[in-house]
Order: C-alpha cells, then structure tokens, then sequence
C-alpha cells in the first residue's frame, strides 16, 4: 500500500503546523490575519505564546504584544506606507541567526503568509539552509474586507470565480499581468496593495474590455476600527477615490458580486464593537 | 466631514462581527477553517461558545462539540460525497425560526463563509428577513491545502495570481467559465469540489491553451490527519488521480506554483500531531 502511495507520487508529510508551538531551532510563518485581534486563529497564538522571538508586520504589532510571553523578543520589520525600514534580506538573516542559536521563532505576518507575503521567499531560505520551518495559514484580507464590505466572492449561479492579484509590483508599477485575460475570464478581482496605481488598474481593465459600469467597491483598514468602504463604478473610481482621500491599507474588489454587497439591515455594530472602536 | 462621506458612498459600517458572540435573535455565519481545530479563529471559538444553536457543516462537528455549551443545540446541516440531508431551504428555514424566537444562531461554515460556501444565499435570506447577520471570515481551504502541500500561492517575480473556482455545479457538470481566458490569465489556479468533473477540468484547460506538462497537485483532507497529496501535471492529472483513489474532499492546484512546491527537510509533522493522528 505504502509503495503504490510513492509510485503515484502521493505525499503524507504536509508543511502545516499542527504541534503546539516552534521546537527550539524551529521557524513558523504564522498568519495574523486582518488586524482584528478576534481574526487570529487559535493554534497562531498558542505559536505567538510560546516563541522566544516573534518577528512581526507592523499592522499585528498588537497581537503579536497580547499573546507573547513577557521575556519574548518582539521585533517591528514590516512595512509602512511602502517603505521597509527593516529590508527582506535582513528579515530573513534575522530569522535564520535566531534558529540557529535555538531559539523558538514566530514570523508573525499580515493576514495569509502564501497569499502576497513574501511567505514563499521566506519559506525557501529557511529550507535551503535547513531549518525546519513549518506553516500557520491565516485569514486573507483578500476574504475579511469583501465580507466586511458585505460582497459575497462567490455566488450560487451569478459569481463562481475569484481572481487574487496584486495592485502594484515591487518597482510599485502596475504589474504585468493579461488584463484582457483577467477581464475577460469574468468573476470577482480582488486587487492587494491597489491604491497606488488605480489609475493605470483601471485603465488596464478599461481597455481589457470591462465595462465602465462595473461595480467597484475600495476597503480601507479592513476589520481595524478605522475601516471604510466606498462603493462606486470603474469608470468613476479615480476620481471616487482621490475625492474621498481613504486611509491605507486598502484593498479594491471589481464585479458584479460588489453590486450584490448585502445592505446591512441597520447601520449598527455590535455594542461590544463600539465600546473597543472608542 | 460626515456629509463630504455620503457624498462619495463612503460607508463605515461593517458586516464583520466585532462583539464576543451572537445577541439573542442574531445569526453569525463562522468560518471554520479548513477542519483542523487549530485553524478556528478565537472569534469563532467564542461565537460558539455563546450560541444556543449551532448549525453546522460537516467537517467542522468535531469543533462545533469542543466549543459550544453543553446546553446548546448542535445540528449537523452539512453535505456527504455530494448529498445534502438538510436541503439549503430548510437550513435556511431553520435559522429564521430560530433567530426569531430570540435564539443566538452560529451556521457554523467550513472553510470562509463567503467562497463557495453558499454564505451569499444564508446573508441575503436572513437580510431579507430584518434579522442582523454578522460574518466571521474563517481560513480558505483555498489557501490551507496549498499551504500543507508546500505550495506557495504567489511568489514575487513569479507567480502574482491566484484564481479560486469551483470544478463542479449544482448539476454536477464543469461550471461554464471562460476557461480559455483562465488559461490565458495565468498565475494560479485553485480548484474546488475539483474531483467529480477532474476530466472535463483538463480537458477545458489544455483545449484553453495550458501545456500538458503544467504542474498539478491534488491535496485531499487538508489539514486533517488523514491527509494526502499527489503531484502530477494536467496531462496525467485524470490517469493519476483514478490510480491513487485519494479519499474527499480534494482540492485541486494547477500552474507554476505547484512545480515549485517547497520540499520539506524531512518528512516531520510536529510530535504532537502524530499523537492527534492517531
């Protein structure tokens, strides 16, 4: 039976973390989710509570301080508004100096780790040198801030695909991706890190043949306090967007699924929501 | 300030949930996760715990029982190899009733509630109905499965798409989608309820334009104890797939992602899931 698994290339062994917490010498790549403390999954905060070192994004600074232990080394190397103060290449040394010395290491990462995380680069470097290395997936904003925005991704009969892209390449371009294609393919666009160049998105997808009509929706800060949402059409979302001046992150959704958000029945959120968003 | 928002549609309300569990006469539709019970978010984890009623998928019994009250009411409303017990008008049914007698209802959803979880359809029911709904964003098997096989689902400079959709319909048949175009859009393709229609899946992406030789993996129970994956390319896909007889469900991953799948140091899972595997 084993060997027939082998011969059809079948696999048991699997890259997610199922143990506690990192062993000494481990590294874990644990998503943080959106930024709402609640969206943390509970094996990512028994990983946080017991790590020696968590290397941390900026947007979960929080969480990673309300689950690591007190005499844990907490370290800030995420990005902020496009600039990273502590550069990929030292990120990783970081991590890799710290297994080494058998410490139990957390890379606390903005939402999914896989999912436009730079999780794959990082995942790699700890593989090549050795270190065992393991995978905590998280909550995407690419699903907290549609959901959020009440749009459904994927509808029974009207939406049944949805394209993650990202927004902007590292040189912060719009990247090269077959928009004819993408328009054409139909579906929910989910575009990360978009607000820097709407512009050129919208003309790409303009010109791939999407109609100016489609609804577009913009989340900012998505499941934070802070968070807003607009909602307008392609054609008009430069202008929506430079009008209404949202503070980032931000994440654009395109189709007819954002014609369909789901009108909340009042504007309320829960009581307990308030008292924390205060 | 507050006007200048209308203007633009800017909207600050939220559909996430933000509190600790359901009011009486709230329906919270909670994402799960991919079935591992680490892969709950704590938000989800409270949720249940303060439902009187919890209706939920399948995959996800296990966690509904460790979280909820011992007084609560737990129903198994989910789907079996393609079944549905509990047709989706009765779930439905059943959460109006139980909302309006003043009961806290969790539809407790595997995987994210809003892809391919028919969350579109139990949201628009309960709007409908006046009853306040509340999302609670759970991890994707989408990005879990990839995730324990390895496979990063983009990668800087390589992969910079990812498209989720679903290999079979209602009736069971390939969903119409313009399969040329995804096959043209590149990046990755992540397939749901991939195995029933696996064939025609093939054969719409190499008539699409695909090469034969794309990396294909196939990753069944993701992060359950029994899981598996195979990896082929799309050419071999069908004659490996009925060779192996994976268990379901089964996602499928296709596209230059999957060739480069990180391998593992050593075939480990953490000592502590060898203990919950057995």
């Amino acid at each position: 039976m084993h060997s027939t698994f082998s011969d059809s290339g079948i696999r048991s062994e699997s890259t997610l973390a199922m143990g506690d917490a990192p062993a000494p010498g481990e590294v874990w790549l644990v998503g943080a989710g959106p930024g709402d403390p609640g969206l943390l999954t509970l094996r990512a905060a028994t990983a946080i509570r017991g790590a020696d070192l968590v290397l941390h994004d900026h947007i979960p600074a929080r969480i990673a301080r309300a689950h690591a232990r007190p005499n844990a080394t907490l370290m800030d190397v995420g990005k902020r508004k496009g600039a990273a103060p502590v550069p990929q290449t030292k990120i990783i040394a970081r991590m890799l100096d710290a297994a080494r010395a058998g410490k139990r290491v957390v890379r606390l990462k903005a939402g999914d780790p896989f999912l436009f995380a730079r999780g794959a680069e990082e995942a790699a470097a700890l593989a090549e040198a050795g270190i065992p290395w393991r995978v905590v997936p998280g909550v995407s904003a690419g699903l907290a801030a549609p959901a959020a925005a009440g749009i459904a991704l994927t509808r029974r009969g009207v939406t049944g695909a949805v394209t993650f892209l990202a927004g902007h390449d590292e040189t912060g371009e719009l990247p090269p991706h077959d928009w004819a294609a993408l328009a054409r393919a139909g579906g929910t666009l989910v575009v990360f890190m978009a607000m820097t160049r709407l512009d050129a998105l919208v003309l790409a997808l303009l010109a791939g043949g999407l109609p100016a009509a489609t609804p577009l929706a913009v989340i900012a800060q998505a499941s934070l306090p802070g968070q807003l949402s607009l909602t307008t059409t392609l054609g008009a979302a430069t202008l929506a967007a430079k009008r209404s001046a949202l503070p980032g992150p931000a994440l654009i959704v395109i189709g007819t699924a954002v014609g369909q958000a789901l009108a909340l029945p009042d504007p309320l959120l829960a009581p307990a929501a308030r008292r924390a968003a205060r």
